[in-house]
């Protein structure tokens, strides 16, 4: 990690611990289309996608599975910083409703664990279309973390 | 187009309608993830994604967002392949359950429709991974298509 | 109507819409399970549901089918809120994550629109077991709501 | 149990597993609405529930409460076929498409497993409204069971 990084924003002067920053930096497809993870702490996660045009359909908003893929990466995110460092954690099922073409200049995907059990999270996301005049929720989705703590260690 | 997509795969010799692709293809982030359109008829459709590095998860497979976003492709295409030539169609929401990790050569989302309204329609997809030995099952997706007949003429 | 019906919990001291009400009363199942809608209005609704024996599953909490439908037509109501009155509102789909058994001595469902356009709504619901110890959140539920502002006019 | 009872339907002649009906037969919210199991074996069941005016909403059709509480009641006893005896399994969460009102003498809600792991399954159901003059698919569900092994023993 270079040292660009230590400067992210994070809550309470806390960093991302650096193991959900290593997990988050390790998906390929993430660093791929961009998106970069600015908060993962005490349930809550942040991620950011700058929007370009490698990312639109057809009528020039983002792709409904971009946004999808946000949204389920901050809520594993938010999962996994509820769980001891090494813990693995598979999106078993999401659902998502599309409120609004996503346009602007960034997308935030803004998620919450809603249930943190033994064996599954339960987390909620919205996702939020971020232009000069403000923001607007663009989708919001509900999915189930499966756990598995005995990985990765 | 070029002459060798008029020979990519069709049903009962019928190619993909023209207008359909045309829709695929104007969709840059498709393009982008290498997805290719190999079948859209009478209410159902095919996508076809090569699995590359830059599409992967920090485990080695298919990132879910990838699978999500072609899943809910195969199901739009499937309910435009329905309605008329210009109809706009949105995915209002979609859900789906990760039944495996994705590995293989190629991914392959199916899917059907299983209403077709005024308004709306409801698909189902199946994501499958194919490698030498044969495919599975890696995930189960139904989603709501909002259909707007004015649109695009 | 009864008077007592007119002393129902409302929200800045309005009433709920009559029609709402009558909306709902006009719902054997919710009779039949003895739901009673005490607020509708201005985009959220909330649903009380006194337990009973004859709403239990196998293990002496709430069935998760009643949970379902609880949250589902306080989303429902939710909606209609915010519409012209005889608007007909149809559940097109709703998911729903349930955390934790639902026991106590009354369920609470909750709800809020989080999208209402020209033909459809999205709504967010939660569900509450209410005891004498304080409420849990027992489930979220996330749907979409069609509008056919023709019907019933 | 009374001798009528093993006379029920079955698949290739067996009868359901005597602890899945009894774990069907303890929920008496399935009781009070007059569901009963008719199959549940190798990964699929079937549940019958006659359309009552009690079951209704306000425009004469089966209430969707309804609907889902008999798709999750069906995926839940698909899974518990696969499973071993006193393996309790709850319902992490589903999702209902609601394809048309349903009217007619008779639902039948009919499920299969699509993956059955060690901790977590997921099954897929349809809500079939039978009439006179045929059935017809009404809804369409895909939900996800938690698997307890270690309960009931």
């Amino acid at each position: 990690m270079d040292e660009s990084r230590d400067r992210l924003p994070a809550v309470d002067g806390e960093p991302i611990a650096g193991w959900i920053r290593d997990h988050f930096e390790r998906q390929a497809f993430m660093d791929r289309i961009g998106a970069t993870i600015v908060r993962a702490e005490g349930g809550s996660a942040e991620i950011l996608l700058p929007v370009r045009v490698g990312l639109l359909q057809q009528h020039g908003f983002v792709h409904a599975g971009v946004v999808a893929a946000i949204a389920n990466a901050a809520g594993r995110c938010a999962a996994l910083s509820l769980w001891a460092e090494g813990t693995e954690a598979r999106t078993a099922e999401f659902k998502i409703s599309l409120l609004a073409p996503a346009s602007g200049a960034v997308l935030s995907a803004r998620s919450r664990v809603i249930r943190s059990g033994r064996r599954l999270g339960v987390f909620a996301a919205d996702v939020f279309a971020i232009a000069r005049g403000g923001e607007r929720c663009v989708a919001v989705a509900l999915g189930t973390i499966a756990r598995h703590p005995e990985s990765f260690r």
